[in-house]
């Protein structure tokens, strides 16, 4: 067996943290952050070490060097902030110390009174060996102390040296490279804007935003809703598909196989012979009325969000100009979309084993950077899961590299592994199963399987109570109670949610039959008319909700989520603390939508940054009303009729007597 | 960003298992195991794909494919055999399995009535595709079954065809390599001969086995006790190191810091004028003595274990051969070892840090290698945590390239990080913290880690109740009880174990001083006489304890051990089943060394192979004696003064009525 290039290096670096599949993957941050890394160091013998955390922006080429903090068990622990977009890069290294070890015996050879004449000569050797590898001055500095280490005329001079901080602290900027290992690999951050963790989604359909009854929604008429959506307090505002549709196999109301005559058809059939994915269909506008919807809301501070569904109606451009994209059948027609025995004859997939793959890729990314290049950072993605992994990596990669700005939010409603992979492989946020988590146990399960496993570092939840896919059973039978629970719940389990209105805030709730999750009419496939005035419309309360996650910064992010004990299982009860602990809200759902429950909160009071005997203030977000609690028992009531949430800031100071002046 | 080099592959293989370190270290296994294997594979969309296992040993370069089991979630499970000393390699393969998927779809196209001629011809294609990848009989074969798929004179016939599994099995055999992935890494199984895993040791100093009184002990009289040894029941008997012992600085009896003349020394002050770490220590004879003790010792089935202690004594002749390998202080001198203010002036330390560790390591191996030239294959390496970790990494593997049956056991009691990184750069077994594991928790937590954890893997614990650097406090204040219990413990708690003898079995429990844990009188640093046949002796337990580890295959192995609760804190009750089910031991310790302990235990029945009505016997290895329980909970009494221990064989079976002929 090969010796390895160089047996002196003792030092072993393992187990390093955070690192995903052996730093296949990069971890997620924002800027502003700060990356906390631990690992295992540590070499034979008694030696003492020192491990350094190193990182680098990945333009950067130099590493700098942060001292580790031993924790005990051979374990060490540092951090380094993340102050700009795009990627950083993280290692560990470990060097042997012996000026450190040199020290820490001779301070054991003076306290029990031995002779230490030859080991301030061997300290001194280290000094000098140091000086050869410093600075000019350092250099200067360690060979002057050297001479006084063997300056045996003053032992006890020699001795204040060798045991002086500065010559430490001199020392351990100049350990010997010859004894320094380095771990194997190099670990990668992506680091994002703010808004991949922190964001609120408003989703819509264009077509429907017409103020005429029956007529067909413009840019304009969205552009005329975006006060609305700014009042309700969301900053994305993301379309569903604003291309041509195509005819083909153009599916009715209500998803039947055949569309009437003016039948709007589906939005996610994509292309006609008016264009494909780069196209806008004609009847929203153009691509003007675009740009100038695009800049009205970024007045608003809302950004635009466009749907990414690389799928092909059989009247799309692609289809004639690049059959080779397309699987073909044995007849030499185009393979539609199928779940064997249903038909989906309206799309096309692409197929991803074409031997054109690479002419493929290079398409639909030049689809993204057509919409970035008009100014869209955000792109929910349609079903990634049904498109090759690789590719994925590979376009995010491409786009984030000149557009670290951009977010892709996965709409990938499928088996746990697969939406954990294209959140690994470079997706901003995930669509997750909390549509379908509704009781206290499953809440708290699948909340601390995202916020305390490995998942935290790449997988950022953005939860919908609905979508236009997915009416789930608790609102349609739930009625407003379910309504409001979902949203607080979404509004403060995640530091980013969504809602697809305004059927969400108009309470719509009717399936398309008895079982199934589609809605009604649904607008995926017809022009509905919202009457947004209904006075059954939630919008306060959306806006209340939005305002108080606006207000309250432990509500932008997910690292601490900490649920509480309570003893009605219809009770959840959880808490978030802002970074620096000045923030902190408690919230309480109850979760039966059909009647009051009332119960006692066992609060973690350590966690809500609060002393066992702190009496303090609970402030509801949503109402302005005030408790005074004192302890971990709290007494809470929620009736469906008033409201079936609270969200409390915690005021952790209450006035007392104390503060009086003349109390002093 | 490039593109990879194949886009078209589109399944990915994560979350292999076992994989230690991505892959970096071996996991370990003996002849005539099995590795399982499991991985998540998957692909996007929703064809069906095919997962395979792919091994081989490392000199064959092709290798072997065993289809995987799909476990639901995306997880596969396969296994292979592993039946050569040596190294294996393992990794896993995944392919879209475009037959398979079709053959389901077309079923439920079928089952729907829809019309399925293309279909067909789609299939055929794909029959033809897998001839041009197939056998020339197997190409027919798939051609004549494509022609018969084309043949729309006889639909019936043809979808007979379509479903027939023998076309299934052909083309799982041709799936097209285009479309197949392969794991990122190949992992590494270490195969050791099954000593490897269960042994048992006993350990014994050869200059204390004369027959005459004070006289200094030969490899003869070593030779003599190997009957005794046998007796009790040992398979591997390790020898501290018998080398010539350094005179300078020569540690006198129970280590004090001068020697008086006669001394012996400890034999881990290794070398002389007499030689090194090749020679042999003159008063224990010559190296014909040495290989005639080897073959007589085989021929009861016992191996020899020698020390391996690098390190050498002022006098050995690397001293003045290879001054390089050695540090020097300041003044000149050879840095003598220290744990300051100690200080070991009779042992010289290598210097893994010096310029010349390319030599030094070289002449470490070859001291192995002299043994191994000489028959020895056990190796007990003396603390081998204060060697550079990269060091033995390579020591070990260049020993095993040529000799796959040598075995390393690594005396590592030092921190755990440490601890588990010998184990995994390639030491076939480990001493363990089993010495400090007293109570019922720390037994139940500590064997729990070792055998539920990662580290079962790699790392198979020696376990060790006294050694000669440690008396353990039980064992001084415990009494006869003590000692058998830890005995018990060890024995079964490991398939490895040892003891120092004669000192165990005779009762030795005198510390040099209270709160020491070193011995009075240390055979360390004098030669003692030792009266087997004192009365005290537990050499018949000790028999009868190595003959229940030889008559029960349970006891061989770690894989299942399992707690059974007890409720008396006293009480330890665990169990271990052979691999095949038929051989179940159910081990109870009574903790409390100095009063009789009851209690009822509460078995896991469905861990010991019983069904909740079985009435089943439990016969004492030890004593004999039966019991007739059922159930799970069942009685249990143990006194210090009769036996604190029971290790029942379950016996399953017991007679009833229905054993009787006329019952039938």
């Amino acid at each position: 067996m090969q010796k390895p290039a160089d047996g002196r290096k003792r030092v072993v670096i393992e187990s390093v943290e955070p690192e995903i599949d052996a730093g296949r993957f990069a971890i997620k941050r924002i800027v502003g952050d700060t990356v906390t890394v631990e690992a295992d160091v540590f070499a034979d013998g008694h030696d003492h070490i020192a491990a350094r955390l190193l990182f680098r922006f990945s333009e950067i080429p130099e590493w700098t060097a942060v001292p580790m903090q031993p924790l005990g068990n051979d374990r060490w622990r540092a951090e380094f902030p993340v102050s700009r977009l795009g990627e950083y890069l993280y290692t560990v290294s470990g060097s042997i110390d012996h000026f450190d070890t040199w020290r820490s015996d001779l301070e054991k050879r003076i306290a029990a009174g031995q002779d230490i004449a030859v080991d301030l000569l061997n300290g001194a050797q280290l000094a000098e060996q140091a000086a050869g590898r410093a600075t000019r001055d350092d250099a200067d500095s360690l060979r002057r102390r050297a001479a006084q280490l063997r300056d045996s005329e003053d032992l006890a001079a020699a001795q204040a040296t060798a045991l002086d901080p500065v010559l430490a602290a001199l020392m351990a900027l100049y350990l010997d490279p010859a004894f320094e290992s380095r771990y194997e690999r190099e670990l990668r951050v992506c680091v994002d804007r703010e808004k991949a963790r922190y964001s609120a989604w408003y989703e819509m359909f264009p077509r429907s935003a017409s103020a005429q009854p029956g007529g067909h929604g413009t840019f304009r008429d969205v552009e005329a809703r975006l006060d609305y959506v700014a009042r309700l307090g969301f900053d994305v505002l993301y379309l569903p598909p604003i291309h041509p549709i195509g005819n083909s196999f153009r599916k009715g109301k209500n998803n039947t196989p055949a569309a009437e005559p003016g039948d709007a058809g589906s939005p996610w059939a994509i292309g006609s012979e008016e264009g494909g994915h780069t196209a806008i269909h004609p009847r929203l506008g153009t691509l003007d009325d675009f740009r100038h919807l695009l800049h009205s809301a970024a007045q608003r501070r809302i950004e635009l969000a466009l749907d990414i569904a690389f799928q092909c109606s059989p009247d799309h451009p692609w289809v004639s100009e690049h059959p080779e994209w397309f699987k073909r059948r044995a007849d030499g027609s185009i393979q539609y979309a199928e779940n064997p025995p249903k038909k989906y004859q309206d799309i096309y997939p692409l197929d991803f084993e074409s031997p054109e793959w690479p002419a493929l890729w290079d398409a639909l990314r030049d689809v993204i950077l057509f919409w970035i290049h008009h100014g869209v950072r955000i792109f929910r993605v349609d079903n990634p899961h049904t498109k090759a992994f690789s590719f994925w990596e590979w376009c995010i990669a491409e786009i984030k590299r000149d557009y670290p700005d951009a977010l892709f939010l996965s709409e990938a409603f499928t088996r746990p592994r697969v939406m954990q992979r294209l959140a690994r492989l470079g997706f901003s946020q995930s669509y997750t199963y909390f549509t379908w988590r509704n009781t206290k146990q499953e809440l708290t399960d699948y909340f601390t399987e995202l916020t305390q496993s490995p998942l935290r570092e790449y997988l950022r939840p953005n939860l919908w109570p609905n979508t236009p896919d997915i009416l789930p059973e608790p609102l349609q039978i739930g009625g407003r109670a379910a309504f409001i629970a979902r949203l607080v719940l979404a509004a403060t389990l995640g530091p980013s949610y969504g809602i697809y209105g305004p059927a969400f805030e108009l309470g719509e709730h009717e399936p398309l039959r008895p079982g199934s999750e589609e809605y009604l009419h649904s607008e995926k496939y017809e022009i509905r008319d919202w009457h947004l005035a209904a006075p059954e419309s939630i919008a306060a309360i959306i806006s209340a909700v939005n305002r108080a996650r606006h207000d309250n910064s432990a509500l932008h992010a997910n690292h601490d989520l900490v649920f509480h004990s309570a003893d009605n299982p219809s009770l959840l009860a959880y808490s978030k603390a802002s970074r620096d602990g000045s923030n902190v809200v408690l919230t309480v759902v109850n979760l039966d939508y059909f009647h009051t429950q009332s119960g006692w909160i066992d609060l973690s009071l350590d966690r809500l940054r609060l002393a066992p005997s702190d009496t303090f203030q609970v402030l509801d977000q949503l109402t302005g009303q005030r408790y005074l609690w004192q302890g971990p028992r709290n007494y809470v009531e929620l009736s469906p009729e008033k409201s079936p949430a609270h969200i409390f800031r915690i005021l952790r100071r209450v006035r007392s007597e104390k503060d009086f002046d003349y109390y002093q």
